[in-house]
């Protein structure tokens, strides 16, 4: 059986995402520079069906592993309505996705083995479809904040690394915050850097 | 001539001190297990006067070098209050402290060679006369939270030391909060970590 983990991006001053989002720029002001380390990688480029990138550095080995261990991944409904205009046709997940969303709708097949599950009856029940999907293999909580908030206030969150970036955004939309601290202890597992990213490993305490 | 810089801990969501600080508790709830690597470090604990706690791991040394290369400090007014009455008569700091406040003040003198001088005419005359101080050792910016951020906002910063513990606070005081982001480049310059903490250096570009 797999676990429950989350691998996200944040700025040094915790943001996901930065100011002004709209439809136009879902991710907001200067959040791009977030993932600047993750598309210098041979790897990431890769999933989204283009060329060039680095390989066999620590950075692209990491992105490789997220990969190679993601049977399936949830996410929230507006990181998915983003990526819905975003993402190429074929999709960069290569395997299922459950969406947590109000709205039924049928299953939504991409190219490249990604397909898309909507779920309406919650965030247990998708995640309850995303580990029987997954065939052993671990489920990403893919995002976005309020989505591993609500994944992490309920107790569901095994794995939790964090890419943290030399970016200060000032304003945006904070992946921690209004956390129910009381009940959230984390253990630090492991810590890696390159030029551009520290990455720190987190098993999340129950 | 010494250089500027920041050496502080934040929990994983970017607090600095916890939920309903207030004088019996300056700190904030739970915000001292931010700190719980730096009180097992016998450099620390023989700063404060204390026996005990492990030395020659690397984050004794870290806190070493950190103490030996300070030749002043400068703090905000509401830390000093807060130390004023929680310091032990051999303040920690054994030097010059230069205290922004707006009520001029003789300069205290503390057992140990801490003096505390009260700067009542801004944050640049601080840095100017803790720079002279310093006598050609760095000036390390203390805090609080505020008093980082107008010298980061000031473009005055030259080094700047985060250390992560794997503490999740939930509400309280933000290191970084509202910076205007659009002026503050950092590059990343090192990592490093032990069980309790993840250690991240940046060089603050003008």
């Amino acid at each position: 059986m797999g676990i429950v983990f989350v691998d996200v991006g944040v700025s040094l001053d915790g943001y996901m995402a930065g100011p002004n989002r709209g439809p136009d720029n879902p991710m907001g002001g200067r959040a791009m520079s977030i993932h600047q380390w993750v598309f210098e990688c041979a790897s990431f480029r890769e999933h989204l069906g283009m060329k060039g990138g680095v390989s066999g550095t620590l950075d692209d080995d990491l992105i490789k592993r997220v990969f190679a261990r993601s049977g399936a991944n949830v996410m929230g409904r507006r990181m998915f309505d983003e990526g819905e205009v975003a993402w190429p046709e074929e999709a960069p997940f290569h395997g299922p996705v459950f969406v947590l969303t109000h709205h039924a709708r049928e299953p939504w097949v991409r190219k490249g083995g990604t397909t898309f599950y909507f779920v309406t009856d919650g965030i247990e029940s998708a995640l309850a479809q995303a580990k029987i999907a997954a065939k052993g293999k671990d489920v990403r909580i893919s995002g976005g904040a309020e989505t591993i908030r609500e994944y992490l206030d309920a107790g569901q969150i095994d794995e939790f690394t964090l890419h943290l970036a030399p970016v200060v955004l000032g304003d945006g939309l904070r992946l921690m915050d209004g956390l129910s601290a009381e009940k959230l202890k984390f253990e630090q597992t492991g810590s890696s850097s390159s030029a551009l990213v520290t990455h720190v490993d987190y098993r999340v305490l129950r």
